[in-house]
């Protein structure tokens, strides 16, 4: 699988003895070829080192794999999800109609329909005040327990949407650092707090943790005999559980074994999402990624979003060898955009195998990092400019602003275009001859000075502006990323849908955990790991 | 420069050959030969790909490279920042004594601690409520202003120490976009903030927009003819542009031309600190990294650790060819710390020509990203653990908790050490086996879900254990980054205190900024960039 062709290893070799900049002047038609639209949306590259004809030959080759096949397997429920056979269907969350969709003989659609109302009840009575704790007060504010798919994608959207005067306060807790929780609770009140306790299975280590360590607190603060209970709500496929855990079974919103933890955002994972911003929201959110689910669905595959960035993606990664991408939206409201995609396509796509077992014969996932801008061009986009290492580059730009300032949009939206700009032409040649001479340097520090400020260009990127960042804008720009990982995985060969990689370390965990809690267990282990755990328990017992 | 000597590369091709794993087997004694101590601190390096014999091999390609002469010009106030001809003196900042150090024939040191002075006098009035705002209320919050340098250090620390109850709330504000403003205003009372803008040239375009909406909002909201300038202070090496800005020439603090923007935490930048956390922990955080210093000025190379992980960061990257670096702590507390650390590195080695002008041979700086643990164990550690791209990993453990609840700190350490060996030993042969067939699979599913599960260990990575995070702890741990990053750029031969690459978007955006804001503008640029400069004010117009 995986293998590249030798018609698209040709053209690939052909494109890197050209500068991105030489490819516009052989073709005046390269913007409009390389540009895709969709709604008021445009996603430009030709800035990347690609060709009209090589993005036609990935094309071809995506139907020889038979993405068309998989996308219609994906939709209609099929168990696409190999190694643990299962459907893969977060897009049923958002479908529009109540046509039926069956999981193992049964209609799906009524049980989203149900567990969405539940989010709706629940998100209304904490907004109006209807929702009680213990003591009787409303609840003020929320605290949402759950980590990975659990916690990126609603925080990411939490965060993302336009806070409104009536937004309710959702803080997210996930890691186990006592820390987190902790700053979590210190501005809160007990008697006016809800947690929201976020696993598939219940037993997640770091969020039976922390929501063992929050009905602690409130047990604490709480008068006696107070319904600390009354203060949890769960999702979770495990009622009983949940239900065990103090929580009452008509709180336990659900979660389905043919949703996975990072698609889970559109499920009842994303209830803090309803709560903070009201269910119409949310709605608006789903209706968004529903418009891209059609798109995907229905567009040609040239023409098709999620398609030609997933060609790309795989172009860049798999033909052309660059082991990382970088996203940066200029949007502080996206700030949590890049950890979200990092999760989405490297717990997706970082295999080494096939889906049949067989070794994938070139790389997959490239690594995925980013930040906002116009910070990063503080931080990391001199090693951009002029570091040894090319990585392609993707600007997600949100035009209009959620809140305009002065002309503080105008300054972020014109940055993040002159960025991809000087990302491809670079800096050097007579232009910059002539402004070093005007330094007066000796003669002698000349050359290192010109050197200094040179830069190569040559650098692709892509640009993708978008309206403004609202919930049905967000819904798709979520989506698209989804299904354009799921289209690299096509194109790898590979499952997108398990992540049996995460099992190794939490199983070696538990001696170590027990070793650092007791000097008198030992530990099998390495010498590293042994050395490492003796001297951090004499560490902590020095406390 | 930078270009492997031969015995070095002859050692790696060695190393190669061997599993990690193995490399114990062979060296009873590899742990203690590839630890460090310094403190109550252990950093092993035995999990990494190396040898003490490649590691003693290194310190002397240190020494060929004259690492000592670079180490004390650096702490003697040389100008090694060559292209700029400047000293790089952030360590004076924290030089406990006050032993003249000369810049240019001047004496330093009085100037440092008169700044000191004034930070300690600004946080006192701040926490004790002298501070008053325009309508003669106390300051009880602040707004800190700055981009890159100014803004990602202090803001690391204060998040990182732990707040007590008398802590100043701070909100940082960096970005250009609104967005990041209007939310750090929307909960503030105009008459009890103040706002601290940090810009060495005060004409840092996002701080001087960020800067200009505040006091807009300030002259909306206080009474008119209300003295706004009351509210900012200034960190700036202009004070004519703070003065003009509106701010009194007593409340500017100084910034010198040798502590660069991404060494400046240490400096009048890191004023939120004291303002939030205390005068006291302010000057522990100095101690810590004047520790640190210490260690890097007089401690043997080969038991240096500055020095040795930054021959291991070189012989990671140089040698063996890893493109990427990982930095995972585990601490909610330093959350923020991979985002410093990937500016302090790529901004700082982030070049691709030698001090003298000449193209650097090989690689210089790797990317360098991370998150927190444990919740990147449930994001892109499925990644590390079975995809195709093998990159060294940094575990940096804080062993004791700032507010320990349960068990959850052990937790925390435990996964930590776990995951270190896991990524080592992975998980295959006949254990796995026996498991898969635990499945009751059919014979034909067998191998892939052998191969869906298997982990091919044999992947490198360090820890750092260190017992708290504390100030002096954390400034100690800030100083070591800092000096392993210039041990890095002396290996690659570069100048790591320029940041020359940063230019030419700034210079770029201006004609974009102005086509976007005015129709009638036409845009020069490639095709592309018009394009995207035409639909984006086309999307602005929308409004």
């Amino acid at each position: 699988m995986t293998s590249v062709p030798d018609s698209i290893a040709g053209l690939a070799r052909a494109l890197r003895r050209e500068s991105i900049a030489d490819l516009f002047r052989r073709d005046p038609q390269r913007v409009p070829r390389l540009t895709l639209s969709w709604d008021d949306w445009r996603v430009d590259i030709s800035k990347e080192r690609i060709s009209p004809e090589a993005l036609a030959r990935l094309v071809s080759h995506a139907e020889s794999l038979n993405l068309p096949h998989w996308i219609a397997a994906l939709f209609a429920g099929e168990k696409i999800n190999l190694s643990e056979g299962r459907p893969v269907l977060h897009t049923a969350l958002r479908q529009r109609d109540d046509a039926p969709l069956a999981v193992d003989g049964r209609n799906v659609i009524p049980a989203v329909r149900a567990a969405q109302a539940q989010i709706r009840t629940l998100a209304d009575a904490v907004r109006s005040g209807a929702r009680r704790g213990a003591t009787g007060q409303p609840i003020r504010s929320v605290v949402h327990i759950g980590i990975g798919g659990s916690d990126l994608g609603p925080r990411l959207v939490c965060d993302a949407l336009p806070p409104t005067a009536d937004a309710i306060d959702v803080a997210f807790v996930s890691n186990v650092d006592p820390a987190q929780l902790s700053r979590a609770l210190a501005p809160r009140d007990p008697a006016t707090t809800l947690f929201v306790v976020v696993s598939k299975t219940f037993t997640t280590q770091e969020t039976l943790a922390n929501a063992t360590s929050a009905r602690e607190w409130l047990a604490a603060a709480l008068p006696p005999g107070a319904d600390v209970g009354s203060h949890f709500v769960g999702v979770s496929a495990n009622v009983p559980a949940a239900h065990a855990f103090g929580i009452a079974s008509a709180d336990v919103l659900p979660m389905w074994d043919w949703v996975g933890g990072r698609y889970s955002l559109w499920s009842a994972v994303g209830v803090p999402i309803a709560i903070r911003h009201g269910y119409a929201a949310f709605a608006s959110l789903l209706a968004g990624a529903a418009g891209m689910d059609t798109h995907f669905r229905t567009a040609p595959l040239e023409r098709n979003l999620p398609v030609v960035l997933g060609l790309l993606g795989w172009w860049n990664a798999a033909v052309l060898g660059h082991s990382q991408r970088i996203v940066v939206p200029y949007s502080q409201a996206l700030a949590r955009l890049p950890a979200y995609l990092q999760q989405l396509t490297l717990e997706s796509n970082g295999k080494r195998v096939t889906r049949e077992g067989a070794p994938v014969s070139g790389p997959t996932a490239p690594a995925l990092w980013g930040d906002t801008g116009t910070d990063s061009q503080h931080a990391f986009f001199q090693w951009l400019h002029q570091g040894t290492h090319v990585v392609p580059v993707e600007f997600i730009v949100p035009v209009r602003a959620q809140e305009p300032r002065g002309r503080q949009q105008t300054l972020l939206v014109g940055n993040a275009i002159a960025q991809a700009q000087a990302l491809m032409i670079g800096r050097g040649g007579d232009a910059l001859q002539r402004e070093v001479a005007t330094l007066g340097l000796p003669a002698a520090q000349q050359h290192a000075a010109f050197a200094a400020r040179e830069c190569p260009g040559n650098r692709p990127s892509t640009t993708l502006l978008l309206p403004t960042l609202d919930a049905p804008n967000l819904g798709a720009l979520l989506a698209l990323y989804e299904h354009r990982t799921f289209v690299e995985s096509v194109l790898l060969g590979i499952n997108a849908f398990d992540q049996f990689g995460v099992e190794l370390g939490k199983s070696l965990a538990t001696p170590v955990i027990a070793a650092l809690a007791d000097a008198n267990t030992a530990i099998e282990a390495d010498p590293s790991t042994r050395a490492l755990t003796i001297h951090a328990r004499h560490l902590a017992a020095k406390e």
